[in-house]
């Protein structure tokens, strides 16, 4: 975001206020950028859902949330109550025609009502098309409107585009903003100057020179609350579709033309569409699915899946690792492995992209490869491997050493969350890092071969214990090229 | 050097015993390779001098420069008396050939003597032909005795061959060690792995990726007591044709086939002779001489050279720019800046390799060139300047910011002093890191040129003010073709 700049008062409405994201992720990433001077007074947030709440009632919510989310050093109370201000509550269901749209009708269409106005769909996919239905026959789509769409959108292609039409039938492609939160990481966001700015990266940054590139998202947690939903998704759907791809863009899209919304998000389209079909057999050999098991770890029981969602069998994989392909000139040869889990053995979401070896060596021991490591979370950075001499012995002997960027204390500041970028990216209408529609089309018809083939059963549901890095085929599906993943390198 | 490696006991002989060197630099590196237990019990080291002094005068002399020189943590008393039981001291002119050689005969043929013999001369380097000549008439040099010359090697192309000729009428070139410090330094043997070890440096290594080269060696310190011998020479003689063009070696020479001694040291030898010759009008445009002035900074005053000389007059340089360039595949179309100066703005001997601008920007402002800066004195070690994104501002705005890789710190331990891995280097018989004859031959070669243009007046003297960065014509000397000192860099 930009820190310095003024944003034109807006109002904000949140479909779907009193969920989880709305109080974990939303408010905070509002609040934040209030102390920051970026919510101008006269904007307002208005909360809708279908709970009856007063204005009240929903500010006491927002409250012990911000008390709860935000950095302890930030909570100031006087900031928070003169942000609380700004909070309004409508109780209303978005999806119902005939819902008691006069509540938000009369704050929208009142004399404070700002020209600039989104609508953040944080309720279930399925009622993003009801939700726009209604807004467009209430005649609040203006043509200073943006909604936000959060993910999953859609299940399948076939959904998603069920999905994105309804919407789009209202709104023109670049007021519909698909969030993925990926895309708001610093890190993520640094990708582009890392290549495009330093030309000594730019330099390497093909099958001349990198081996192969690992994506992980690893998560510690289980499914928790989110079983229901999860045990319908998926990790595939759940994780690689959208979050796991877009960064994959990232890494291997071509330079873009300019850092316009269409320049970039092209390239990012490009990337996606050179994606190797999945065939029947690659599907077999390329793809791994796993579900997590009970474990016990320093005397502690960590459920398995099927314990936390209670159930005695279940199909759905809580772990993928695919080995992509990517046809183009500059990755032809590189396997790109992605990878997430829940209840894995840390949490790190990184990129991992290796250089190839030497043939030759001049040192009498094979120097390590070099390695970019760039961490998105939890601590965001970037550090590169390297070979020096080692200073306590001879001439020729090396040792491994890391260089590293922490970009966080390099400059001293709080380290924004992802949503907080995003959602101002929205307030000014700027798309570029939103996902286009063509782009989730293109995610899902790579991802949908994928499933179809998992449901035919011709990939095994793999297990692995709670808390460990996954199943033992996700090793030997790199193990089969050589290679390994970044926490067994040396 | 080896850490627990065992060396031979060995008996090492100093010519010029009494003299700055060996207090500051050679014994303090002998005793710390005593602390490191590389000295056996049955080593001996003998200072031999004119001087009229008793072994006990010698051992309070040395006790005294230890105390001094070496840092307070490693003052143990205990220790440094049983090194000091090892140290003899022989009253000879090693140049006369009627001195008092039973002394030194005595201590050599005796049955304590050790079959490994160093004789180190830190003696005028006119005496080296005369010393050898006496050890040798003496039967002294026998088939395991290696002798160490310091520099300079001669004033010149002829009495460098001079000096190699009467030295190697006696010894085989392979026992004949011609030290340079530089080398012995961690970081500059360092560009070696930095090089060789890791492929993505070794890609960007040529002019293909690089812009132009500096290599730079800034003393604060003025001439000293050393300026009867310096007024003689010059920084051209004192600094460029041994060091600098040795730093410049390791920079620039193709990757040799083994790390064998000969092997390393044909590149070198190749680098040198490919160095572009310097025309009359090369000299006038590519080079500039500096010679510093009195100045006064923050109170105080420092005094110019002719000052410290006090002298009225002098031609001799006390800073040296010069445009080098390399007529090879790699290299044609890099300049190598090399720049030397004696009371400059800061001690520092640092390489910078300046990487080129990319013609093309995806970003609003084009991004700095990437930079590697190779520090070797005072804090050794290695970083890389990279353009990131600017979490403060927006998606495109970027800034610079810095990897590091300080080996020191990264290894824990204390950084060695460069002689004492060369001193063992010797010991062991290993002339890897010294300079080989040819080489000698082939830096004067080039320099030799330089030194009659300046005699003949092409270049006037300029002044620079003591603790500056030199004259203002080394400034243009770069800006003529766009380019600036890393201390001017942004």
């Amino acid at each position: 975001m930009e820190q310095p700049q003024t944003y034109s008062p807006f109002d904000f409405i949140i479909f779907g206020a009193t969920g989880d994201l709305t109080t974990r992720k939303l408010l905070p990433a509002l609040f934040y950028r209030y102390l920051d001077k970026q919510i101008p007074a006269e904007t307002r947030i208005i909360g809708a859902a279908r709970s009856p709440l007063t204005d009240e009632d929903f500010r006491g919510r927002a409250r012990d949330g911000l008390n709860q989310f935000i950095q302890e050093a930030d909570r100031n109370p006087e900031k928070i109550e003169e942000f609380l201000t700004k909070i309004h509550y409508v109780s209303l269901d978005g999806a119902d025609p005939n819902g008691k749209w006069s509540s938000i009708e009369d704050l929208l269409n009142s004399k404070q009502a700002n020209p600039v106005r989104i609508f953040y769909f944080a309720t279930a996919p399925r009622l993003y098309g009801d939700i726009c239905d209604n807004l467009s026959n209430k005649k609040l789509l203006t043509k200073d409107t943006r909604v936000v769409l959060e993910k999953p959108i859609g299940t399948s292609l076939e959904t998603a585009q069920e999905i994105n039409n309804r919407v789009g039938k209202h709104l023109p492609e670049n007021h519909i903003f698909r969030i993925d939160h990926y895309l708001g990481k610093e890190t993520v966001q640094n990708i582009l100057a890392l290549r495009f700015a330093n030309p000594v990266f730019e330099r390497l940054w093909s099958s001349d020179s990198i081996d192969f590139i690992e994506i992980t998202a690893a998560e510690t947690v289980g499914v928790g609350k989110r079983g229901g939903y999860y045990d319908g998704a998926g990790a595939l759907r759940d994780m690689v579709q959208n979050h796991l791809l877009q960064v994959l863009c990232m890494v291997a899209m071509d330079p873009p033309i300019s850092l316009s919304e269409d320049d970039l998000r092209n390239e990012k389209l490009k990337v996606l569409r050179s994606l190797k079909p999945m065939t029947e057999d690659m599907i077999k050999t390329d793809t791994v699915r796993g579900q997590y098991t009970t474990n016990e770890q320093n005397g502690e029981h960590i459920p398995g899946y099927l314990e936390e969602l209670n159930k005695d069998s279940s199909n759905t994989e809580t772990f993928v690792a695919i080995k992509a392909q990517i046809n183009t000139s500059r990755w032809s040869g590189v396997p790109f492995y992605l990878r997430t889990g829940k209840r894995m053995a840390e949490k790190t979401s990184e990129i991992v992209i290796q250089f190839k070896k030497s043939a030759w060596s001049l040192f009498p021991t094979a120097p390590e490869p070099n390695r970019l490591h760039i961490r998105i979370q939890p601590d965001e950075g970037v550090s590169l491997s390297m070979q020096v001499k080692d200073p306590s012995k001879s001439h020729t002997s090396l040792r491994s050493t890391f260089i590293d960027i922490d970009f966080s204390p390099a400059f001293h500041i709080r380290y924004p969350d992802s949503y907080e970028g995003l959602l101002m990216d929205a307030v000014k209408g700027d798309p570029l890092l939103f996902i286009r529609r063509d782009e989730v089309d293109a995610a899902w018809k790579w991802i949908e071969p994928i499933l179809d083939g998992w449901a035919r059963g011709v990939v095994p549901l793999s297990q692995y214990k709670a808390g460990s890095w996954g199943p033992q085929e996700a090793n030997e599906l790199l193990a089969k090229e050589g290679h390994i993943w970044h926490e067994d390198m040396p």
